[in-house]
């Protein structure tokens, strides 16, 4: 079986999708490159302290959050499935060296199809349980994943 | 970051180990190979009525189990990492197409590292709880991986 092209929605998922007016491979480079990642990925004025990438199944992957007041949240996890340029997947369930995370919340499933000049971009993220997917959207899922789609948009459109 | 040679310990691990006089890819072929894992997977008079290979970073693992009654058990996963006669690493918390299952239970390490013409074989199961840890205990961890062990360097040594 090789990649499938498209990740079946699933009733455990919140999905954002979107096209963006760049290539699948701008967009990727996005996701997957430090400096590019700190300018985009948290809804401002929050900030992105750090961030690390490794970039292989299970590579780490940790983005370190800072709010208004300078507090710092790391985001530890791992990448499960690295498709250049055509999808990303990772988790929180995991950290570096296969370590079970306290407690699994997420999972990360990041499409970028080509479409014409553009890109159909989709941002799937996967719960374990009911109650962890409807705690995500009572944590503003729809309005903060939006918000990081525009920054995102508007920064692979200068590369 | 290139794959690190051992997994350290973790708390929450059940691990059995053993020096087999078998080469790391023979005992990987057995891991891997659907012939050959319904050879040695389970402990007689249990056998396996059916196993599937898709072997990359998500791809599904499936191996049914067949009780002396007949009764068939599926154990469906996928595979997270594949590192070719060193390192295979699966769990239950996925199926395929990164689709959550009920409960996590637990990731499987599995080395092979060479020892001259033997290989020291690590057969490392980690959990996300101390409860499901000791309920994997309970359930006999140590006796039928260790069954298994053996029918696996048994086997090994055949090829």
């Amino acid at each position: 079986m090789t990649h499938p092209a498209q990740i079946p929605d699933h009733p455990l998922d919140l999905v954002l999708t979107r096209t963006i007016a760049a290539s699948p491979h701008d967009l990727f480079r996005c996701w997957t490159e430090p400096e590019l990642i700190r300018q985009w990925f948290v809804p401002k004025p929050w900030s992105v302290a750090r961030a690390e990438v490794d970039l292989r199944p299970g590579g780490q992957s940790l983005i370190v959050m800072r709010d208004p007041d300078g507090n710092e949240m790391p985001n530890p996890g791992v990448y499960l499935e690295v498709v250049p340029d055509r999808r990303l997947v990772f988790t929180d369930a995991y950290t570096a060296g296969w370590v079970p995370s306290k407690k699994p919340f997420m999972t990360g499933i990041i499409s970028f199809e080509p479409e014409g000049e553009h890109t159909r971009y989709t941002a799937r993220v996967r719960h374990w349980t009911a109650e962890t997917k409807a705690e995500h959207e009572k944590m503003g899922f729809e309005t903060g994943w939006g918000i990081c789609a525009d920054q995102l948009a508007a920064l692979a459109k200068t590369l």
